[in-house]
């Protein structure tokens, strides 16, 4: 199957759409400010005196020029385009004569250039890389593809001719991706040949130490787990599953099929969230989802989208859609504010607010972690901000794909929008995740095709054409118009008895979305609740604003007792608890929340 | 009140007969062999090229010393008085002639003597001061009680005189309380006007600034809350009771008292233990009791002891002996093997053993904080141990106090042994902590006097003649027996509900035991268990074992299912689940441990 370029997708209307404006209206120019501010984009001029930077600033940068291409190709915005090509032509001028670019390392230690293997020098690039395959390809501006192919150049020369550098493969992947996107860009083998040196090298023939932390502990063929740093693991399977498509790797193909199901069965926040793990921002053993401790970097969300998208095209299944709408509507969409100008790295699954507010007045050696109260608009290590730019600009193309082939389109997720493919054109009117009606009308150029529409993993409705996750449609398809309804309601989730976490309790959904409770809405502590054998939720919803799933539920409420422990058991009182989803948590204060409740 | 000289104290029988005897027979030789081993003992001999020390090493050493002259005094042993005599003259020699000793310091870094305040040379002073009372006392030797006032008149003149110090207080509390005990064992006044200025200055005239962490944010007669570092801490709020006991300051006896209110009202795990966080080793924010995360140091556990005898000293209320009965049986048992010949720092109330060995396989910068599944025979940072030997020495002095003004005798801890005080003998016979009855004869020499008995807070027994906690009797007493009986049996403790990692759970006990189970005796996930709503426990307990209290209750258990979350609830099947002692857990295998579990 073949994902659409987002150059023949046009976005209509919907939940996704106040995203695109959220994020073209605020995120790209809030980026933009913070980084400007911190020495971000002073940094490419590479002036030792004058400019600072860091091992990883570049990767910032180009992930933020990266979402800009999407969006001026979207719609013109000459402020924007000033900007991004003033950064651009800095990275361009300042880049070595041999090709090598590192705003950090040519400027502070041009000794050490590829010397430690986790020093990001590969991940930068890779970035880089990607803003330069959308450059090209969206705004057909040849300056980073030139660079790009330069910089490659000079790393196939040290890496894999001379091979005089301190390492093999990266310690933090991003790289093979990138350069799997040039090669389909280009067609250039040498893009292609460099990524399968680094996936064939990783943990089989690097100089170092085997690690699990950054998933070089076995070939990557042979791994079967998820584990260490989540978003390099899911930057690397994402480019394992790549390199599957483009080459037909069947070992690749079982590896990353292998892995993702690893993921979904033992580490998988309910939200889409994954790397539940503080220490290393790292996949934890299975089953081991703290909610108060959790980490879920909001780029392990990012990733794990890409992953699937990937494995969406390698297989089809229906179960890559439901994991990217999952992460989508709730882990991701956490990642940033409602205006879109504030951002969480860390998204927990629930927060005591006492607890942050005991730990800020202590010592930093002496601070338990804790996650943000408050989404900020810039942080030290600021990898999330600008892939909340590019990325939100790409959730479109996840809705629709297509394989020629099988004369088959496939609609994934109910975005509105329109789309165009060779085999059809396929228009989507939906008002997820607020309602399960959705309305789609399909042009197949007069060709008999094969439509089949994904049925969400919630959905109860039985419909007479299911397959394998599928309504499927078979004719020529004349601007007919399908409507469905797969019927949203609220619905309560169970977690596997083995994550001890959330055993016997419950956490409440509405359609794709996890709820969750505030403090806020709530005059008690909602943590101390229980949710009766039947509760009932009554709730409203309506389009337009992300806090109008207001879902209520009468529940029982322990008040805090006297005693520190008792033989007696502590009262209880009826109280009400309003949810609402859970992405739209932290946008009125700062203030306690929570996703799993105690079940009686 | 006053407490009991360990001289005027035979233990005869019963569960503390059996932990001396393992102290004596194997701890105090143990962590002899590990000090040698590691060169704590060499560091004494302060020679630059063949020894190392570390700043706190003299204070293990210390500790060392005065639980062997508590052994020593007991039971004469020749062997461990040599080893001893040999650690005693190897520090004396060593004392600088201005009076200094510290063998990292003196060695090391001279120059820096007194000017870091967080580098423990108080603290080490301080414990070579309480062996030295110990030496004297018990044993009637001058050496180190001479080597400590020659130090203290060192510490006099550069703290309080010169105050040429890079501090004013010390960063590690201890000397305190250490000074104290020599102020009593000698009546010289340098010994309490240097306790009362480290005691006075403590957050008023510190040179650095004001930090919760050690205590010093603020005036500690101001102070209300348990802060910080818990064995600190609670070093400092001992040395504030015995201060107030010495000198009676009413605003230090109203501090002492509010501040172990606190701790019991809000910091106190079920077990006794306190210190629930790994970060700086610290009390954390009221009712964050976690239980996988649980800190609870071996040390902490004792200095909770030390606290609440010395406030049984000032009020002589049952609460503390409560206290300090739970502490003993639990929080600081489990601290040390069945044999005596392993400890651990860190006493958790639940462990997973997969998550455990998962984080082993991580670079340290990655791994995630985790209790040990084992008790070890010795630590880098080896506090615990010689705290072992010597609080388990002491432990029979807290069962009779007596107040000669007031002539009155009172039984806080029902262990076996002849107490001789001035007002009368006390014999006492228990099984305590497996059966609850008591014989109890008392000869008061033919005088009137009231006899006080601790009615244990678990105890449900009405009796007819019970005040404030106590059954009271007066009259003369002439070898007396009074036979009662408390009923041990197991029972529930809920937490407050404002105790969200205890929230919707039950702890099981057993008259002062608290009960865990451990997947050494079940072959199933313990930590996948609710116990029904009515639930029964059978169980048998017998004397001299201390595995014997086996209790077993019905319970439902939920398997682990297919899928990571459902819709539908997890299905459950009856399960007995086996219960022993907490203080007995991780003496047969590594395994899988938890103290609380949720209730239908």
């Amino acid at each position: 199957m073949q994902s659409v370029s987002l150059k023949q997708i046009k976005v209509t209307d919907g939940f996704l759409k106040t995203r695109l404006t959220a994020n073209r209206n605020n995120t790209v120019y809030n980026v933009y400010d913070r980084f400007k501010e911190t020495g971000r984009f002073d940094a490419l001029k590479c002036v030792k005196e004058e400019t600072k930077s860091h091992i990883f600033w570049d990767s910032d940068v180009a992930k933020w020029i990266e979402g800009a291409c999407y969006m001026l190709y979207a719609n013109e915005d000459k402020n924007l385009r000033a900007l991004m090509d003033q950064v651009i032509d800095d990275m361009v001028n300042n880049q070595l004569e041999n090709g090598y670019f590192n705003s950090y390392f040519q400027v502070y230690e041009p000794d050490a250039i590829f010397t430690r293997r986790n020093d990001h020098e590969l991940y930068c690039a890779g970035h880089i890389f990607e803003a330069a395959v959308a450059l090209k390809d969206y705004l057909n501006d040849d300056r980073l593809l030139n660079f790009a192919s330069k910089y490659v150049d000079y790393i196939i020369d040290r890496f894999t001719v001379k091979k005089d550098t301190g390492f093999v493969t990266p310690g933090h992947q991003e790289i093979e991706l990138a350069l799997l996107r040039l090669y389909k860009l280009t067609n250039e083998e040498k893009y292609l040949n460099l990524a399968k040196f680094f996936i064939d090298n990783r943990g089989a023939n690097d100089k170092e130490e085997c690690s699990f932390y950054n998933q070089s502990h076995l070939p990557v063929r042979h791994q079967t787990t998820a584990v260490g740093h989540a978003v390099r693991a899911l930057y690397l399977y994402t480019a394992m599953a790549d390199m599957a498509l483009t080459i037909k790797d069947v070992e690749l193909e079982n590896a990353v099929k292998t892995l993702f199901d690893d993921i979904v069965k033992s580490k998988l926040y309910v939200t889409g969230g994954t790397g539940s793990s503080y220490n290393g921002e790292k996949f934890g053993i299975d089953y081991n989802l703290n909610n108060l401790g959790a980490y879920n970097e909001t780029c392990a969300a990012i990733a794990l989208c890409y992953f699937a998208d990937k494995l969406m095209q390698l297989y089809g299944d229906a179960k890559y859609g439901d994991i990217i709408e999952k992460v989508i509507y709730n882990a991701f969409m956490s990642g940033v504010s409602i205006d879109g100008n504030s951002y969480f790295y860390v998204n927990p699954l629930e927060v005591k607010k006492d607890r942050v507010e005991y730990e800020s007045t202590l010592p930093n050696w002496a601070k338990d972690k804790h996650p943000l109260l408050k989404r900020v608009k810039v942080f030290d290590c600021s990898c999330c901000p600008p892939n909340v730019v590019r990325f939100t600009e790409e959730i479109p193309s996840y809705a629709v794909y297509y394989d020629e082939d099988l004369s088959t389109i496939t609609v994934s997720q109910y975005l509105s929008e329109e789309v165009y493919t060779p085999l059809a054109s396929v228009n989507i009117d939906s008002n997820f995740p607020y309602d399960g009606k959705v309305k789609i009308s399909v042009n197949s150029y007069g060709k008999d095709i094969k439509l089949k529409l994904r049925k969400p993993s919630w959905c109860k409705v039985n419909f007479y054409n299911e397959e394998n996750g599928y309504l499927v449609f078979e004719g020529v398809f004349d601007d007919a118009e399908i409507e469905l309804d797969f019927k949203m309601s609220f619905y309560e989730i169970y977690a596997n008895p083995t994550v001890l976490e959330d055993f016997g309790k419950v956490c409440f959904n509405y359609g794709p979305l996890v709820l969750c409770a505030e403090g806020t809405d709530n005059d008690f502590n909602i943590l101390s609740v229980k949710i009766p054998k039947k509760a009932k939720i009554k709730g409203e919803v309506l389009y337009g604003d992300p806090y109008v799933v207001n879902a209520n539920l009468k529940v029982l409420y322990y008040p805090k007792t006297e005693k520190l422990y008792d033989v007696k058991p502590p009262k209880k009182i009826e109280k009400t608890l309003k949810l609402i989803p859970y992405f739209a948590w932290a946008n009125r204060d700062e203030n306690d929340m929570a996703v799993w409740f105690t079940k009686c």
